[in-house]
């Protein structure tokens, strides 16, 4: 038995057979003299590239939303930015005008970005394997090379790699493959949040000793534990497969007995089973999305009150918090005409389409809603909009939904008003919680979002990645201003971003006073444990400590418990 | 006499002779028989058309951003979005479809989109007058009708009208025209804006009674009072022209003594002297993207050096501050080679780009500054860096500025190291403001921005218009946070955005405590006068219920004086 020590990246475990994948170098042909290379041609041998790439990473992208997730699928937009990058396609185009083939064009013009990223910090270097992955893409085309097929490998494969890209993760069998483990990689990087939700046991950034891992060997991979195991004895796989064993529907308190919820993220009906079983506490962010993707026409309102009474039926006890319609932004709907927009992340998304634009949308999903809260399970149900940023907008949701119910009272259907919340995404929600809690029964903080708007950086933009990262302080504080003016009008408050899901953020988030935290069920089990090994107390001054600094390689020394 | 009241948009006076501007109506020639409509044929006037319209508003934008500034050139931008509103043209397509020539068919479309905007509040309704404007531009290129030319009026012109769009008012002589009034319109339209930038006194918002005053007629428009005076008797005249009389150099204080700066902000070197002319204490915002605009490499050390010294001189014993190169977002150079993004105002913009692909150009600035610190007038200098949203931004800024010093000093160039500050644009800057302020003299706030990423809201969308106010409490409590934070570290704040000129916000920004406003010189004398009349103590007691204020309608009634 030999461990191998990296970054657990998803908080899994498991055994399997080590198969490496070793995908065949491109090469390229020798540099042919400039003056015998035909510019005009190897120009329209580029184009064709682009193209050709271009259609494979849409595919992805479909095939990614469709397996994992909208969110997840997003990484594909940013390549094809790279694919129209202008700095990239001048330099690639000025080195076919010198005499290059297209193929050690597109190699050189990528070797210059790649090493650029390399020499940055943190998530900026975690995106030079997307550049790798557009770059692969051009010279297969190029090179008329097949990729590698990663969908179809044998049942109980632990897949070992120097890194995985995007496309590479996307494409796996979640059913074949029992774990992952890389030499290089962070926990941030596009490839670790893809298997994250596919949750396949994953450690990165092992370093070279994962070289002398051999084809064959039996290998644990212990993704809590941030472990590669070479050859495990019997002890060592049992004490894996406890962790791997779900938390069943306990609740769970810090050491001292203060209650949190540790929920579920959920984006489509498939997802409700395997959150149960994973001991979620209900489910903290029922998107509404897959209702209303991938058609031609809105849903109704019976399909929409079937699709929220299967959700309270799976969590029949628990709180299940749905999400109003947010679409507009990045998430495009065909049917509803949603304008082009110079900053679509900054224009009519959430609730400004669901006041204005598309009302009788917002109607039909508030009928819906108030009809399931009358239903069985019905107790359990709360709502929240999305993209809330002033207090007219909730004032405005709560006459809607006064409306509805007068009209479901006329028509003498049954129905009640469930509890009622908003999402804190933006800035001018941190900065009016209070007024908000007032009126609300809870706030639930997207930290996705939240550090977008904090930092003025799209998340999908892979030129601010560094700015992306809710350990900034000023997110942080932004944080904390919520859950304190929420608290001081009794309202609670959740966070359903990717930050709530992080097991090494629990004590932090514990101690900023979150009552409520929702993540992929995956690491649901993982955030339990470690809510009941913190102490209030400690997590309390450890915030205070955190608020306190002003950078985010101050609160990331601080988390490591270096001063 | 007689005086009609209206809102004083510029607060300026001017007397001059009556002529209204009556565009003629565009006239649509009978509906034909829709079974005789060549839909191919009218599909391409259509095409035609929107060609024809998009390289006129192009012009506009362009000759705007000359004259006026890029700023005030933006709301084209939008322009050409309405004129590819998918809704619109779907819209035109389908009437056309069913047999409605082009021009019938742009109208319709753009009278259910115009009605739509008229029936919401505030801001939102403003933006009926763009649409109109781009209806209009359509309609000209369709009948074939060139544009009542406003750019020759007669010297003296008081020019009345229903409604002026932002076109009419860019297209505008000020040299010729003495004043603007209009039946309809608000302070914040894009033709009030525009009005403002060139200095032309304005009275919006008169209501039918202005449709009494004859042409001819000799009109006195007074934007500081918000009234237009038929036939002004001599005294009134008098009183009007004192209120223009700007204040010269005099620095100001409140009614008890309190000093405040009110500076100018300044694009273009041409603006300096009408600033000074203005009494301005000083550049609080000067610009430097006229030096990189409009041209195809960069400016060298030495012109940016006299580019900096010519301000100094100008204002050789007030304080001149600089911002550094401030391109990204919505500004672009092409010689930069700025990368195309999603979402450009989330992006690479200002101080991101200096210290990433463009650092060599901020070195080249810096080194212009040192030197011009060291200069006769160089004490007056600041430097001033945008977009800033972490702490580690201005360790980097100041860390290059000792660099640039050391290579100075082995040169044996002489230099000083001007003051340093940072605007706050960003909700994260607001967050961190006082690590900010402890490590700078001082920050000013750009409203502008601030409200934009704050409320999450495009600032040139206008689908979300109505987001885009300042006077959301979450953007003054933003406002305050920063100034609070920053006096805590003795550093000074001064605000400038849009909001600042505004001589109706002037006691709630005093009572806020900011130390400086910067603003379009056409407002100095206003806000000056402001100033003078105002008490801090019961400017503070403002500031403090304002802040308590929940919603916009309650700041605004706040404002004025209704409770």
């Amino acid at each position: 038995m030999r461990a191998l020590t990296g970054v657990g990246s998803t908080p899994l475990s498991g055994v399997g057979t080590a198969r490496w994948y070793r995908p065949t170098a491109l090469e390229l042909p020798a540099r042919p003299d400039p003056a015998s290379v035909d510019r005009e041609a190897e120009r329209e041998r580029f184009e064709r590239a682009q193209r050709d790439a271009r259609e494979a990473i849409r595919a992805a992208r479909d095939r990614t939303a469709e397996s994992v997730g909208e969110d997840e699928a997003a990484v594909f937009e940013a390549h094809e930015q790279f694919l129209d990058d202008p700095q990239l396609v001048d330099a690639i185009e000025e080195s076919i005008d010198d005499g290059s083939p297209a193929e050690h064009a597109v190699s050189d013009a990528y070797a210059d970005a790649i090493a650029q990223f390399e020499g940055m910090e943190g998530r900026m270097a975690e995106r030079a394997d997307d550049l790798r992955d557009v770059r692969d893409r051009l010279l297969r085309a190029l090179l008329d090379v097949a990729a590698v097929d990663l969908g179809s490998l044998p049942q109980g494969t632990v897949l070992l790699a120097d890194r995985l890209t995007p496309s590479d993760t996307a494409a796996l069998d979640p059913d074949a493959v029992a774990g992952i483990a890389t030499v290089t990689g962070g926990r941030t990087s596009h490839a670790a949040i893809i298997a994250r939700s596919l949750a396949i046991p994953a450690v990165v950034g092992v370093g070279d000793g994962l070289d002398d891992v051999t084809e064959g060997a039996t290998v644990l991979v212990d993704g809590e534990a941030g472990e590669v195991v070479v050859d495990p004895n019997e002890e060592r796989r049992a004490a894996a497969s406890d962790v791997d064993e779900p938390v069943v529907a306990a609740r769970v308190s810090t050491a001292d007995g203060r209650g949190i919820e540790v929920a579920a993220n959920v984006g489509r009906p498939a997802e409700l089973d395997p959150a149960a079983e994973r001991g979620a506490d209900g489910i903290g962010l029922y998107r509404t999305e897959f209702l209303f993707l991938d058609r031609d026409a809105p849903p109704d309102e019976d399909e929409q009150f079937e699709a929220i009474t299967a959700a309270l039926q799976a969590f029949p006890d628990e709180r299940v918090v749905v999400r109003t319609l947010d679409v507009g932004g990045d998430k495009q709907v065909p049917y509803l005409d949603l304008p082009a927009e110079p900053n679509p992340f900054l224009g009519r998304r959430g609730v400004r389409l669901s006041l204005s634009d598309h009302a009788d949308l917002f109607e039909t999903q508030l009928r819906a809603l108030l009809r399931a809260a009358a239903t069985d399970a019905g107790d359990g149900l709360a709502v929240m909009v999305p993209m809330v940023a002033r207090v007219e907008e909730v004032e405005d949701v709560l006459s809607r939904i006064e409306a509805v119910a007068a009209t479901l009272d006329t028509e003498g259907v049954d129905y009640e008003i469930p509890a009622l919340g908003a999402m804190v995404e933006t800035p001018a929600a941190s900065y009016v919680a209070g007024a908000l809690a007032d009126r609300l029964d809870f706030l639930s903080i997207g930290t996705n979002d939240l550090t977008q708007y904090v930092m003025a950086a799209d998340r999908e933009n892979d030129g601010v990645a560094d700015l992306h990262d809710p350990l900034h302080p000023a997110v942080l504080r932004a944080v904390d201003r919520t859950v304190t003016a929420a608290h001081a009008c009794d309202a609670w408050v959740g966070m359903c971003g990717e930050m709530a899901g992080d097991p090494d953020l629990t004590e932090l988030l514990v101690g900023l006073g979150l009552d409520e935290l929702s993540m992929s069920a995956v690491t649901v089990p993982a955030v339990k444990q470690r809510v009941r090994e913190t102490d209030s107390e400690t997590a309390a001054a450890l915030a205070d400590e955190i608020l306190a600094c002003e950078t985010r390689a101050a609160v990331v020394a601080r988390l490591d418990g270096v001063e």
